[in-house]
């Protein structure tokens, strides 16, 4: 099997200014090909540890792939440490230089100087076309190597990588990896692990547990000559598990939440929409993520305030003033309220204390959620404890909708 | 200056499975401090590979901090193999056993008996107390290095490091390192590096431009004795860059658009409210992403559908056939809807195509913002390209979020 590195490259990393969404991205992909990622590394804008990160990464792996350090400025030296490592003049490419031209000029500036840099490519290299960008993709084959330099910008990578590194790259993938996910909720990830048992021990497929967001997900892989040799193995350990997890499964190779939800909308051809106070938006925002949730999502509230919460949702003064916003009575006529001013089958709602500070007596993380369809309401009370405002945010959120999805299945 | 290494631990990072937040985070913290980050690695529960890699950091750093690989299940083999590459012997720890036997009966559940493991630590170890999970993190002192482990989840380890690394590493931060940033909106990354010019050849304080999310940055880096010293090197060179980029700066140390939007309204007493067709939440989300964003947020409507447009916000039926929901007429009238049914003093409001594909003759990145405040509207027309939704989204929103700015900056 192949072995690859990455190399992310960028002082701005190495600072945290920004998150390498890149590795991600690159692994998740490579992983798909069944090509095997060892190690991820990060280094600086330094020509020195650059270098040697980027020789020692070639000397342990087949494929090494770098990212960032292609950009117009004078600390981008990803291409010119690289290609000087490996004996590789640069050359001026004249259909990239016209292509970066082209590129100011449809966006009405005038191209900056600097950016003539990117035009110069190793005299060996094979250019994958940017076109999100002015920095072209380079690979470069040599003594049975392959190095991929790639842009850092997490829009132009993605779509280069998708389109030309991925064909290229196809002749790596001898064997087929084929992975599949069991999405739980509402259970550790140890409980889980001791759930799944003997399992854990298996070689292929692998069974591995692991944490996100307050979820645990179980992850099942098998290597195998084609596709269906992997299905073969992979699907008597998923049926199996499938049964032991029964209570707590809420998809299998679900990205996520909302798009377990959604998919769950559309095949009971039912509309959802949201009250949000603590979560403020961030559940309309996840359900329309998804691509086409517009079929299933017409419009949610963020009323944050008591008084929107009354205008808006129709919840009584009364109830704000004798539980509180904060309340299990408070959740309930938010849902209901959002039902009726959007004609919803089904309606969601949140109100909490999203943190980092406790409110009064009620500790932050502290939510309750509500979903409501015709003849049904139901409530939960959440504690998420004092883990920041994003982390109790994102997973009452994430409750929230798996209350919908529960009140779903019941539906016709 | 004390040189730190980081090695993330975890095959679902090599996976792709989840992101790197944890290596962002500690670079960001140990930058504050002063101490240099050198590499970040990551490599999978692989027993050979992270003895390696540890081995190889400790031999080049002071400081290697690991995160990860502390759970309860047989692939988490952190602390066990960096103890035998130490010679330190694993002992257990009562303490650390009764906290993780109450973490469970304080949520209802009896410890699994696989998490006993994480009451092991090592002999000459220092223990870091855990209060939002099992693992303890861990420092091991030896031949004038320093080794620091935590464990993974990010709601464990930031808590964790903030409280109990961080006063412990303040021996290494020798000199004091004081970075300011320039937040600028609607200038490309090399276009910002043109202008900064001279600046960007100097040692101290350096100047460096880098790019994230459609928005270009410059950072400022000065180290001192003292942060007073740093400060005086810094100023001079933040106040020439500040003249010289002034139409396109929103923000000095801003977090992002969203925080300095925020801070904008608290002084200036004013009160926001949003209306969202394709960010669908994305813009409220980010307004509450800031603790007591209430005092300046009342509510936000999600219209996702034509009828939520005209049934919330008022936006006229004709408006929608003639110009359609994408267009400058319905941003405008949304955003005027929107005002009047909140009561707040400005409001914004988005439409637009979020992507991936385009809708009819309209492309994908294509949307209109407005912003109103009392006696003035105005509307701008984005194009953000074919990038994906998140990405389409998230600038989308920064730009509404900048006509806000730029309206407030005009009021009293």
């Amino acid at each position: 099997m192949a072995i690859c590195e990455i190399i992310s490259v960028g002082t701005e990393l190495l600072l945290g200014d920004i998150i390498n969404t890149d590795a991600r991205f690159l692994s998740e992909q490579l992983a798909q090909m069944g090509i095997s990622v060892y190690r991820q590394t990060t280094v600086g804008d330094n020509e020195e540890r650059l270098n040697e990160t980027f020789l020692q990464a070639l000397s342990r792996s087949d494929i090494v792939i770098l990212t960032g350090g292609l950009g117009p400025t004078e600390d981008d030296i990803t291409k010119e440490v690289c290609c000087a490592a490996l004996n590789e003049r640069l050359v001026k490419h004249e259909e990239t230089e016209n292509a970066i031209k082209e590129f100011f000029e449809k966006r009405g500036y005038e191209m900056p100087q600097s950016n003539m840099k990117q035009a110069f490519v190793p005299e060996n290299g094979i250019i994958l076309k940017n076109e999100n960008g002015t920095a072209p993709g380079l690979v470069i084959e040599k003594n049975q190597k392959c190095v991929i330099l790639l842009p850092g910008p997490p829009n132009e990578l993605e779509g280069m990588f998708k389109k030309f590194a991925l064909p290229y790259l196809r002749k790596y993938s001898e064997s087929v990896i084929v992975s599949r996910k069991i999405n739980t909720i509402q259970i550790g990830e140890s409980a889980l692990a001791e759930l799944a048992g003997d399992f854990l021990k298996m070689s292929n497929p692998t069974v591995a547990p692991y944490a996100k967001s307050g979820e645990a997900f179980l992850r099942l892989t098998a290597g195998a000559e084609t596709r269906e040799a992997a299905n073969l193995l992979l699907e008597p350990v998923l049926n199996e598990l499938t049964k032991r997890l029964a209570p707590y499964i809420y998809g299998i190779d679900a990205e996520n939440m909302e798009t377990a939800v959604v998919k769950l909308l559309k095949e009971k051809q039912k509309k959802l929409s949201v009250a949000e106070s603590c979560t403020a938006g961030y559940i309309a925002k996840r359900i329309t993520d998804i691509p086409g949730a517009s079929q299933v999502f017409d419009c949610g509230a963020v009323t944050y305030s008591n008084e929107m919460k009354m205008k808006l949702l129709n919840v009584k003064a009364k109830t704000l003033q004798s539980h509180g916003a904060v309340s299990e009575e408070t959740a309930r006529e938010m849902a209901e309220g959002m039902k009726k001013l959007s004609g919803a089958d089904i309606a969601i709602a949140v109100t909490g204390i999203a943190g980092p500070e406790n409110e009064g007596k009620k500790p932050a993380g502290l939510s309750y959620v509500a979903a409501v369809c015709e003849n049904k309401t139901v409530v939960e009370k959440i504690e998420t404890g004092r883990n920041g405002r994003e982390y109790n945010r994102y997973v009452t959120g994430t409750r929230a909708l798996n209350l919908a999805r529960k009140l779903l299945l019941e539906m016709n």
